[in-house]
């Protein structure tokens, strides 16, 4: 899978490494970016720390052709998270105008006091460029390949949406699975044999849980790519290897 | 909450970064650890690629007591974190001859094959040690601060009991909740003041989705550290700031 376009997920807040929230951004940014041919490459989660943060974020945005990052948008002292990308761009946090006034007159509007703390949401690095949404009156915002986004999942995948015309975009990432009531290891020797074939698709093999709710069979093989035929291909391959050693398998 | 015991997490696996499955082995991690007093720092997500296992696993070994490694340590070609664990220690993958016979009288008495690729299952890197399991046929293993997990999540949980023994445990990590119908805007100035005055505690403040199964309320803050007393006495601060303003909260 050449000349994919690629992207990193910096996922920020003390509650994902506390265990008290369940992450569920990476996994809604993966399936929406492969639709746009563009795949996740590394993922990383850190604490609501600057130093962590600006580390991170510049270890990631160097190497990938996006960044996407998540939480620590509010006003409390735990959202630092514009603050620590003006410092890992090297830029200033500034006031952005636009967003101050519409942040302002919506508070106003509902007879909530305009603080300085819920001010706070009106700072971007300098540079930022403002991605405007429907759905949430504080916008995501886009500095050179780093996009900011809310911690919140329904808001987060909102703003997704709202980045994607920003976005360049690669041959959709296409997969297709066979199940199969397979011992990996008896299965493995004609995988590698299938992968060193066709190393345009990447196989990957999961045995499930007994109890699976994905499958009846016990080992899922998912083929990617963005040939439909080769991946049609491959399957057909696979499945061959799991029934010809007397294996139940079916294609999805 | 300083003197803790740190630790991080290396989820191993296209799967997770394709959006096909779900990490929820983080979570499950920091839980436990949780209790041990140990602290997860910072994860990372990475590819079935050996040199991306290598540069984060040697990132994140160097700086923290304790690494998790979740997933590839089955027979199949995408299974390559016992290859990558020993290229990042400088040590060879050998065959662990304990290991080998413990897996081949297992196959053997199943009447199943143990062919060359099963057997890789049975190759750890130089000086890893067992940790045996009662629920796992194969045992995770620990090598220096490193300990390498399965990543199926029924098998992983098991083996993340069986590690415990191995690791030295701090004060563990309590937690107490308000949950206020606040906005975040309008406590914010009374939280920075709270923080900063009790610093050996960690507030999070999270609003809630309007449809959270997790409270009624729009805001739940979270007070986390290793004095009881502490906690409490800055969960009541927190209520009464929002209290005194007029917004309904409780403590948890």
């Amino acid at each position: 899978m050449s000349n994919e376009l690629t992207a990193a997920v910096l996922l920020i807040g003390n509650e994902l490494l506390s265990g008290s929230i369940q992450d569920c951004n990476l996994q809604h940014i993966a399936k929406t970016l492969e639709t746009r041919g563009i795949r996740i490459m590394e993922s990383r989660t850190v604490l609501d720390i600057q130093t962590e943060i600006v580390t991170s974020l510049n270890a990631l945005r160097s190497r990938y052709d996006y960044v996407f990052t998540t939480g620590g948008i509010g006003p409390t002292h735990d959202d630092i998270t514009s603050e620590a990308v003006a410092a890992a761009l090297g830029v200033k946090l500034t006031i952005h105008n636009k967003l101050d006034k519409q942040l302002g007159d919506y508070l106003s509007n509902k007879g909530v006091e305009y603080n300085k703390e819920t001010r706070k949401m009106a700072h971007t690095p300098e540079g930022a460029e403002l991605i405007q949404s429907s759905h949430s009156i504080i916008p995501c915002y886009r500095i050179e390949n780093v996009f900011v986004l809310a911690g919140i999942p329904s808001i987060m995948q909102f703003m997704l949406d709202d980045c994607l015309p920003y976005l360049a975009s690669g041959a959709p990432v296409l997969s297709k699975e066979v199940h199969a009531n397979v011992r990996e290891g008896q299965i493995a020797a004609a995988l590698t044999e299938i992968q060193t074939q066709y190393p345009q698709v990447d196989i990957g093999s999961y045995p499930q849980e007994t109890n699976s709710n994905r499958s009846d069979y016990h080992v899922i093989f998912v083929v990617r790519g963005t040939e439909e035929k080769t991946i049609d291909q491959v399957c057909r391959l696979i499945y061959e290897a799991c029934d010809n050693d007397g294996y139940a398998a079916k294609m999805i």
